[in-house]
């Protein structure tokens, strides 16, 4: 029997950890960690930096090389097939590692529940007839930590708010009926797409990590700000991860 | 001048506190308690043991009562009063106990980004003159304790969700465009008001503490379930704070 436990770590902030996840980290037998390619070796390092802050005592790692996902054809089917590829080999390092069974962790970025595949990827491996618990301890996610660097609330006071993806936000605009959304996984800067006027822009990007960045301002001044700071922080860094939160005034937004 | 800190503490148990958030509740001077009359009394009773299992050594703590939230008229002019009346109150508390400054702790339940107003009061304390910076640490929210404990995502592959609340819920329907809504702040079942064809439920009470309560499966099953059962819970603990994430077949969303 394999028991998994999908562990949030936070932003990047080992201060993030909270107490549930740092004594899981502890209880495992195993902890399973992806490589992504020399661009975001980094990130890497920092997961075996956030284990290092948590661990009392050693605890076994593999590193294992990510399929990389097929960037042409259907999202959709190559998604699905890169969610297989790695079920693939979750299941082929934990036969290796834990030929008895034993416990297992991944260690998400943010939340696993929030927009991350680890629970599918989960779900896969019991199809694949590995007997299988699954646990999940919740992690400071992204917007969690762009809030609280900006102490902003979320919510305008008892307002929706809509949480979403860049590739929606360039193909449909604003969402219907909310003043409040977040953008998450905008590999570009998609609020280019809106007619800024009425909108407010709070922008973060390695939140919680030393090289954090942060704008806010009117949509019309800050996106060129954005655009640029984040291709120069893309450049500098490799990699970038950002998230941000727009909020429409009222009488513009439904 | 008064550094205030609200930290998120998650949704009860001890073990959703961060290392930020233990670093700083014992780094302040003064920790301020709400009382909110007996029936919560076990949430107060939450908090010091909350405060027993981060403290390293012992911290003033000074508990005050929650004004009272006027339940006629208009709900945003009485929320409006009732802000008012808290920071008043805590203006008043910081007054006696840090007269010459210091550092103060709030602790909110679950983020307080996320339908609290411990932020918005903390402005109107800036309004009334009070020397102010505020700084936030994020907590685990009772939106994740859910996904958590139900072990689900909260988004469908690369879908938006929006979080709403029972009242919007009760008043509006199923918001437009998404097949994800989170409702929040529901003082009774606005669950009831939909059609359930196609809905599937997730819900939970008390979570991350001893009582925790899960149901979830198609709505049409589970809602005169989850409406036993609540009533059921809340007239046994006197209290009740839930949470419940819903998903609309596609065919049907949008």
């Amino acid at each position: 029997m394999i028991h998994l436990h999908l562990i949030g770590i936070g932003t990047g902030n080992p201060d993030h950890l909270t107490r549930a996840a740092i004594r899981t980290i502890n209880a495992v037998d195993l902890i399973l960690l992806p490589r992504k390619g020399d661009a975001k070796s980094d990130l890497l390092d920092l997961r075996h930096s956030i284990c290092g802050a948590a661990l009392a005592s050693p605890v076994r790692m593999a590193e294992f090389d990510m399929p990389v996902r097929r960037q042409d054809g259907d999202y959709t089917q190559a998604v699905d097939d890169w969610h297989d590829a790695i079920a693939a080999i979750w299941a082929e390092q934990i036969a290796v590692h834990l030929p008895d069974g034993g416990r297992v962790a991944l260690l998400v970025w943010g939340d696993p529940s929030l927009y991350d595949s680890t629970l599918r990827i989960a779900d896969r491996l019991r199809t694949a007839g590995v007997d299988l618990t699954v646990r999940v301890e919740p992690g400071i996610t992204s917007i969690q930590a762009l809030t609280a660097a900006h102490a902003i609330p979320l919510n305008a006071l008892a307002e929706p708010v809509t949480i979403t993806t860049g590739r929606r936000l360039r193909r449909e605009g604003w969402p219907l009926g909310v003043h409040t959304i977040v953008v998450m996984l905008d590999s570009g800067c998609a609020f280019e797409v809106l007619d800024p006027a009425g909108i407010t822009i709070w922008w973060g990007a390695y939140l919680g990590m030393s090289q954090e960045a942060l704008v806010h301002g009117p949509l019309a001044d800050s996106a060129p700000q954005i655009a640029a700071r984040r291709a120069e922080l893309r450049a500098r860094h490799g990699w970038i991860m950002d998230v941000y939160l727009m909020r429409k005034e009222r009488a513009d937004a439904c």
